[in-house]
């Protein structure tokens, strides 16, 4: 199947927001094993809209449309597509009710242009809107395929999770289910988690195998299509294991996931609890593990030891360490490790210190960063690392580094 | 003028990347008054390419192309626009004596494939490359505009902002020069910006008024053309008043910066230094803070205190006021204030505890911040805040309230 993702929408065109969408379905339709040959934006015109849908009907079996199903005189994707396909537009009850109950709920009244938002293409498959008003719809005329989606990613995306794909797969000649599974990667880069499988990757159709580089991270998805869940489980079992033959140790999870959401989930089933000091990576360990709901539980709290005297009068870093083996080293990062855990009184004890750039520091080069480890009954261990990058990267990713080698400790202990 | 823009490349449509080349793109163009009416993205295929490429010169009057400029086989944008067009390709002996110099530098040898980067179509404008190998070209054939661009977004937006832009201006039927300001934005929302801003935007055409959403920040980018820098500036000035009049209080910047890199510059500008203790930001601010370079000699250091332990422990908030006030308090807030201040010994120390989310904290509502202000020399005094959003928005936003406040503060001092 060939399809075409066009997205509707003047604020695209005047650069206001990115097409994300478009990145969005193209994945989950690459899982499906559907084929996308084009992305097309225009604006909220009609003729130009209706221009691009007999252009994309003409050359693509199923043409998915974002945006242009709100209320105002601007939206006219379900008007120009039922036009296209020469079907009448009627009311929806249930996405009418569903309309209703939201304005019930903020005890605002509701105008009349909202009615218009229950609209369905007559003969459609109602895609239901859990986050949002205008309700998707899916359908099939003049031999195609045609999908309308609403354009705010919050709305669009679990649209298509829950409600498109299956309607997607239906059409599938043969009863077909989807099942993915992704691998979670750290200390491996995009390119290289590809070359080390480019074989399997281009042999494989199914399962696919898919790299997606995260911030600092890589993800690995591998999706196979079979007649039943068990079935395609059982084609993805032989692919993660030729993965991990290959490059296991870098993976550290399996799931849509982080590190430091691991890493909380982690510490809070230990009933263990985590305490850093940052240098270089300036408060971004701290900041990434409380952006996990309930990180309260196992983080306590960090410092953030800009200066040497807070690494001295905070957390007890000796002067003469500072002045003789100077803030970026070994002997510092052993410090503030085992310091932080025992002033905050937590488990584990964690330190950044390192040179970001873009100057050097102490006449140590840049990228050079040091990660203590402290943990209750172990031995302190301090790793040396050279990260390559700027100042953004060399940060990003000691902070990640410093997660990886505390989720390795944590499951030596 | 019509443009659109074609981005070449099968990475696009798996959706391994989005497409932020047109969206930036845009609204470069947008700025010089060109219309775009068409986004496309189209694979790595010499017919399909050249099927867009017919379509885009049928339908507009400049083709805006990214990517596709490489060495590989895949890399086709140079050869079907030259084909299209009739014209052949030429070696640019600039461009050649780059890509030899980068290799040379490099201390590797030059494959024979990387020669091809530096064709270029025979009588176009070459558009000088300063961050990679492959030029970008404009040119105009069959009484179309087309310029080829390299895709990544590193080299081809300096390339768009030194070369392009020019190049384009140049076209226009009389010498025009283009001049912008940006105004940056704290404390309201986007669309209230634009609400409050509409009638202004609607009717002005030189200068165009773009408003754009950054992270948690608005900015408001005003540009003029006119037949000299003097002139443009002259435009701009009576627009900049208009806004300031009616949306003052929100501006704290001109240009392209940022709260955080506002706030580093003011500070080493006086010679001051800041320090902050963070609940519910959870070293956001720190994060922000030091992700500037040079924010060592402001920025002394931080301390993210988590749990009720830390407030206690690490910086002094009376027990009592845990057990009375409680963590979320305008009592707390002042009291992190002041002893982070004074235990890393700066000019400023500025705290933030509230309720990020999901959950509510000591019977307190989500959104709920208190933020405290301490200062050398002047009363501490503590914001009350109601956040709106999810845990992610409000901790976003509490950082940046705290950042705008001091920056406030610091220039009361």
């Amino acid at each position: 199947m060939r399809a075409e993702i066009v997205a509707v929408g003047t604020e695209l065109l005047l650069g206001q927001i990115a097409n994300t969408n478009a990145q969005f379905l193209s994945q989950k339709l690459a899982e499906l094993g559907i084929h996308v040959y084009f992305h097309t934006v225009v604006g909220d015109n009609y003729e130009r809209l209706t221009q691009a849908i007999e252009l994309a009907a003409s050359r693509s079996d199923a043409v998915i449309f974002t945006g242009g199903l709100g209320p105002t005189q601007d939206d006219l994707t379900k008007e120009a597509v039922a036009d296209y396909v020469g079907r009448r537009l009627v009311t929806d009850e249930l996405a009418l009710s569903r309309i209703q109950a939201f304005f019930v709920k903020r005890g605002i009244p509701m105008t009349e242009n909202n009615r218009k938002q229950a609209l369905v293409i007559e003969g459609s498959t109602v895609l239901n809107n859990d986050h949002g008003m205008a309700p998707g719809m899916g359908l099939t005329a003049l031999d195609k395929t045609f999908v309308l989606l609403p354009g705010p990613p919050s709305e669009m995306r679990p649209m298509t999770e829950n409600y498109l794909m299956p309607f997607l797969a239906s059409l599938q000649p043969e009863k077909q289910v989807f099942h993915s599974r992704v691998l979670c990667f750290f200390g491996i880069g995009e390119s290289a988690l590809e070359d080390k499988l480019s074989d399997l990757i281009q042999q494989q159709t199914n399962p696919t195998i898919a790299p997606y580089a995260k911030e600092f991270e890589v993800t690995c998805r591998i999706t196979a299509r079979a007649a039943s869940g068990v079935l395609a489980e059982s084609l993805i079992a032989p692919v993660e294991a030729a993965i991990r033959q290959r490059v296991g140790e870098f993976i550290y999870a399996v799931g849509e996931t982080s590190l430091h959401e691991v890493l909380i989930a982690e510490l809070r089933k230990r009933q263990e609890t985590i305490a850093c000091a940052e240098s270089c990576t300036g408060g971004s360990i701290a900041s990434l593990l409380t952006s996990v709901p309930g990180s309260s539980e196992a983080f306590r709290g960090g410092v953030v030891c800009y200066s040497n005297e807070t690494k001295r009068d905070l957390l007890g870093v000796p002067a003469r360490v500072l002045d003789h083996d100077g803030a970026v080293s070994e002997a510092a990062a052993r410090y503030l490790a085992e310091n932080v855990r025992q002033k905050i009184g937590t488990t584990y004890g964690v330190s950044v210190t390192g040179v970001a750039g873009p100057g050097t520091v102490e006449g140590k080069p840049v990228g050079l960063v040091y990660i203590g480890l402290a943990a209750e009954g172990m031995p302190t261990v301090v790793k040396e690392l050279q990260l390559a990058g700027q100042r953004r990267a060399i940060v990003g990713r000691a902070a990640k580094y410093a997660m990886f080698y505390t989720l390795q400790r944590l499951k030596e202990r």
